[in-house]
């Protein structure tokens, strides 16, 4: 029998994050329900899985499935821990599963991973919590067929609720899986925190030959190098201009290394240097990798979009979003998160935090007010 | 006493070309003056220079100077074999000395070079013809003091001038120096055949890391990957758009390797693999390199900016300006060749063609008549 405070979790997404997470909660006494999009993985979890590192045991889950109505039914909470690429095709594929009072944790959510599943969701007249973490609460990783072992796990990841009168109560449904879960000001904090729009893709593209050809280097203490510095602090300048725009606060880069990992330096370039725990950390060895496909999308498109619907200009990100497009031959700009796929387009920054504070529905009055007369007479 | 064909040339540049082209021209029995703006690779000069290579001997030249005055004083023929940022400040410094009929040669010009000095020459009066090389004559190195090679002699070098119909007479001025020198149909054909802008400032910033820490690769064979060569590639349709937009037809970087050296692919990543000239030139060792320092303000930025006049969007190589902006932390933008400062801002193609036709002063009132009436309101 799981014992008084276990909760049923829906885990969404079944490679490194997931199994571990799954595992973890499994262990503590969750009721835990693992779904996958493709069979695979989840084949050798049916028998159990065995956890390694920060927590040590072997778990049954009480469902591992590629049914997403079979995973969602009964949970209390629906942890999406996939690739941020995937929130919006699984946020559709929820809709006639997702009974109103679940809530979702986007873990993490990037740059308006809450604010895209809300909206879908309201659209759809459900009124969810849609939550975001800003970060993802291990380092983790899948060992072996049922195997994951948990390398380290946060000392504190930020959570947000849209609406945000919501967060108090979501982080205190988080916190009885980890007392690391602390609440954000709201959604736009987390998302504008994403510092991995900062740190992942300016470093690939300006080490694209290298990368490209198998090269093998440090991601951060090789590849970056204080010209690629230089460029990734007019981009950080560029996402903090957004976030004071937008009211909130977020630490630059350089800070949030200061506060991360006690690591200090006069500039950018310095600070990364000192920083002992990227010693080792290898740069991708391909230019299809999430630190370009899911980073760009999920993060420099929606921060560029945001500011830019905002009147603000924001050149170094969007000339990062270009080339990837190029490289890629994918249209980023269009197909990632936009102040339009957000439903922000056009808004004032009362207007979003209107939206942030009191979420899509609620917000609605308010923010057609306010919204640029052009969309209103689109349609949009 | 010179023969009967001798010119007298001013050759503004003591650089690896300025050197091989006087000594080429004084062996050839012409008159020529050398100028350049500080001493220092003039005081071996003095006594005479040696040429090795394609042309062999040793040579006095008319005169070796830092004063500007000396150097033109009686000249037919200006030449500048500088970088082309200096083009601007040096078009400024002749305004004293330069005498009507001077011919002046850009040397080449990159993009908008003929069309800056010309225009820094009629605001102040000089109608003199002012004529651009789509490239260098030679490829040539100062080996020593005193001592140029020139390794390799073009097989053609087309020229424009400004306006257009004077390029006859200036292409057979300049033929009685080397037969290569051949006419191009006008100054936009010149300036956006530009291939520089295509196959150095891409490679360089796609490759910062390593170019930054100093470590050794080919530029064009180890640099250019297939990713880095889709971004170039996409750079390239832009400058074809802009040309094919402006009434000009000028060669694709795939087309043009195949001219220029037999270089054949199914891309443009094929094609530079393929071209075994490019064999070990290896890349700059600095990011404070004319890669980027000159062709990024003479060649990306006034694609950008005369794009961008005829509302074309030009994102790739706005994105390689951008990042060259971060990085040197230098406005290129504003600092580097532009519509505005070339004259043509807010003209239509049909208003362009006729400046480089018939040059800035009688092109002036239909220019008037054509151009935005916001930049006539402006007083631009």
């Amino acid at each position: 029998m799981p014992h008084r405070e276990s909760l049923r979790v829906a885990v969404l997404g079944a490679g490194h994050g997931g199994q571990a997470l799954a595992g973890w909660m499994a262990l503590a006494g969750h009721r835990v329900r693992l779904f996958n999009r493709s069979a695979e993985p989840l084949l050798p979890l049916r028998s159990g899985l065995t956890l390694r590192g920060a927590a040590t045991g072997r778990v049954r889950l009480d469902a591992v499935t590629t049914h997403l109505d079979e995973a969602l039914e009964g949970a209390e909470l629906v942890m999406m821990v996939t690739p941020a690429t995937a929130h919006r095709p699984l946020a559709y594929r929820m809709l006639p599963y997702l009974r109103p009072g679940q809530v979702v944790l986007l873990h993490p959510g990037r740059t308006g991973g809450a604010l895209e599943v809300a909206r879908i969701l309201a659209a759809a007249g459900l009124p969810n919590v849609v939550a975001e973490a800003e970060t993802f609460l291990f380092a983790s990783r899948v060992e072996g067929p049922g195997e994951a072992r948990i390398h380290q796990v946060k000392r504190r990841v930020r959570v947000a609720a849209l609406p945000a009168h919501r967060t108090g109560g979501t982080v205190r449904l988080l916190q009885r899986i980890h007392p690391a879960f602390a609440p954000a000001r709201n959604v736009l904090e987390t998302s504008l925190q994403n510092i991995g729009a900062i740190f992942h893709p300016a470093p690939i593209l300006l080490n694209l030959g290298r990368v490209q050809a198998g090269i093998p280097f440090d991601h951060y203490h090789e590849g970056i190098t204080p010209g690629v510095a230089a460029v990734m602090e007019r981009a950080d300048q560029e996402r903090t201009a957004l976030a004071a725009r937008l009211g909130v606060e977020v630490l630059s880069a350089r800070a949030w290394l200061e506060q991360a990992y006690g690591a200090t330096g006069r500039d950018l370039y310095e600070a990364i240097q000192a920083n002992r725990s990227y010693r080792g950390l290898k740069a991708p060895r391909t230019h299809q990798h999430r630190y370009l496909t899911e980073d760009i999308p999920t993060g420099l498109v929606p921060m560029v979009s945001l500011g830019q619907s905002l009147g603000m200009e924001m050149p170094i990100m969007d000339s990062l979003v270009r080339l990837g497009e190029a490289l890629h031959h994918v249209n980023y700009t269009a197909e990632g998160r936009s102040a339009r796929s957000l439903g922000l387009v056009g808004m004032s920054p009362e207007g979003i935090r209107a939206v942030v504070e009191l979420g899509f529905a609620a917000a609605d009055s308010f923010a057609r007010v306010d919204s640029n007369p052009f969309y209103d007479k689109a349609g949009v």
